[in-house]
């Protein structure tokens, strides 16, 4: 079968070549030039925040938030997990210990049980929330596949016990809220801190980059600092701090730019997509495509399906493994971040929903350049197979 | 004045384009792709080493090294006090504590007074070199300006004291020993590990990159593992140690694939330049333009004056500022990091060449594109300035 319906590829249909020959021809394709600010100003107005610095990925992003936020050796980082690792590792860059909080139903961070942990297992000393004798510092909230975490309880819970939260909003890039006290807020403006990555299978891609905003402007001109090795003086190698090499290139943010033109059509294509897979698997009993929050208007660039354990044993690798012989790319949704190695002896609070949908969630092939025929084919290609593999 | 004469950028005379060109054509822009498979060997091959890893930068193919090198918090670190910033900071990402040993007449680290802290401010219990009571664990070389430091010395004494030696040979791409024990050892794999950084003003450029090697290719199959987000499984999340977003991106190694095609040219025009200079400030007493070790046959990648302070006590931000006017750009060699800030705590060891140069030591335009014509306007301008300011 010659077919191949990619899961997530990146879409160059605009000026990508355009500016990226440009910066070539300029000789610009290093951490200075005009496209990086560029494109820190078109995230900003995208995002309807005043300040946005971009830098080399989304774990150098949450990294500097981490930084910023004044995480140190030994303090206490809430963390999600079921999601990417590289949302928790930079928690131990700091040297750090992370603990694991449940998702809800939007795989985003449970904001019931974050709060029963604050208050239950943690001790509030009218200014630190201190966990095991050690300080509670920061929550890092990550907007799941384009979905938006209750950050309405997550920001009072935070304000009440003087927590950081540290949105990683990478696949929730033009989420927004549109009802409630947040309304019209962007994923990623929230928090404290908001973080992206624009890595190559993202809604939009610099090849490697990142971004970070702050709901202070001045933070995030110091995460900047903190990015390009924290030179107070561009010339003669004063540097007050400690800093990074995290900025982002010219070359990259010449893609970037290019891609920011793009990304409002391109969640378009996202949103009509998800209605198109909708009803392909409207009435189907044994997966159900999983919806987004209501009271967001979300990207929705990413697509699962909740396959039904009653009645599917087959493992995801037995599944994934059947649909590439038919040509479609799918995935199982991350395994769980806190049965790895590196974190299989850290602290868990109440883990139902995480390894509930670890063992469900298949993702399906969603880039933008999938057509109405592919979407029909994939859809229809798993029907089959799940029927072929249903007990009963 | 018109003429602008840069002190350092980047040449793209060759297919960069036509290869960042493709890479954006096959879609391949992130972190997977042929060009860095291709780079990483073209290094290798350049070398004569065995295996290479291409990174995000020199900073990250130093943090790998030291985190490959075990260095934890509290260990100690020796590292040189004149040199760019981003070689000491990863010492402190692993929040280790440096020491700053003083340099010789080649910028580099100076190996009797590296012996002697051994000797003299150390404990060696027969395993493991102590100082105050903490381990010391490495050694980071820097190569400085295309100088090669004396690494049969310093390895020695590495192999006497278990030190893993981290040279970052950045500048040094291409120097190689032509005489004594490491006849034909080219700077950056004698040591355990070697980092380089191809940033927009380095002998190759890649925008932003760099690339690690080690005397063991094992150790650089893991540093490539752990600069990837250390997946055991390309697609189903099992992690087995804390990773970092560290690799390069197929469209960064597309413009370095280019480069490596040019650098041997880039080498010679490099020497013939340094050449020309010489000619030019032969017999000039009031600067002194300074050579490279024997023994080696250097890359002359960054040009050396030595301002007599005999006779001429204006600062290096009046030179420069001067210079600038004719169209010249020029910077004074780096502040010393041990009176950086963040460093300012830390205890040195013996300086006194590192703040003798940090005084007296002026960086000339030395571009591959620079003609002999410019090299006349330089060299004369700078002698006409000299003698305007000189004493007596």
């Amino acid at each position: 079968m010659d077919r191949f319906i990619p899961l997530s590829i990146p879409n160059f249909e605009g000026n990508e070549k355009k500016y990226v020959n440009d910066a070539l021809d300029q000789g610009w394709v290093s951490t200075g030039g005009a496209y990086i600010t560029k494109l820190e100003q078109e995230l900003a107005k995208f995002l309807h925040t005043d300040n946005v610095a971009a830098c080399q990925s989304g774990t150098s992003a949450l990294h500097l938030s981490l930084v910023e936020a004044g995480v140190k050796p030994g303090d206490v980082v809430l963390v999600p997990p079921l999601t990417f690792i590289a949302a928790v590792n930079p928690v131990r860059y700091q040297f750090a210990t992370p603990v694991f909080i449940d998702c809800d139903d939007s795989f985003c961070m449970d904001p019931q049980k974050l709060r029963s942990f604050c208050e239950q297992e943690c001790v509030w000393d009218g200014t630190v929330l201190k966990h095991r004798e050690r300080p509670v510092k920061a929550v890092v909230v990550v907007h799941v596949f384009g979905n938006m975490a209750d950050m309405e309880a997550i920001m009072d819970l935070a304000e009440r016990y003087h927590l950081k939260v540290i949105e990683d909003a990478t696949e929730a890039l033009g989420t927004k809220y549109t009802d409630g006290k947040l309304k019209g807020k962007y994923a990623g403006t929230i928090g404290h801190f908001g973080a992206f990555s624009f890595n190559g299978n993202k809604i939009i891609t610099t090849g490697g980059g990142g971004a970070v905003t702050a709901n202070d402007p001045a933070v995030v001109d110091h995460i900047r600092y903190l990015s390009t090795q924290a030179k107070n003086d561009p010339h003669y190698y004063i540097h007050d701090e400690i800093g990074y090499n995290y900025r982002m290139t010219n070359l990259q943010a010449a893609l970037g730019v290019a891609q920011m033109e793009e990304l409002p059509a391109f969640i378009r294509r996202k949103q009509e997509n998800f209605e198109r897979y909708q009803e392909a698997f409207a009435g189907f009993e044994l997966a159900e495509l999983m919806s987004f929050r209501d009271g967001t208007d979300s990207n929705k660039w990413f697509y699962s399906l909740r396959i039904d354990r009653r009645r599917i044993s087959a493992s995801m690798r037995e599944i994934i493994t059947a649909l590439e012989k038919k040509g479609i790319q799918t995935r199982a949704i991350w395994g769980l971040i806190n049965v790895q190695r590196p974190y299989e002896n850290e602290e868990t609070y109440q883990l139902e929903k995480a390894p509930y949908y670890a063992e469900r969630i298949l993702n399906i092939p969603c880039s933008t350049q999938i057509t109405e025929e592919e979407i029909r084919y994939v859809a229809d290609e798993i029907k089959q197979l799940l029927e072929a593999l249903a007990n009963g």
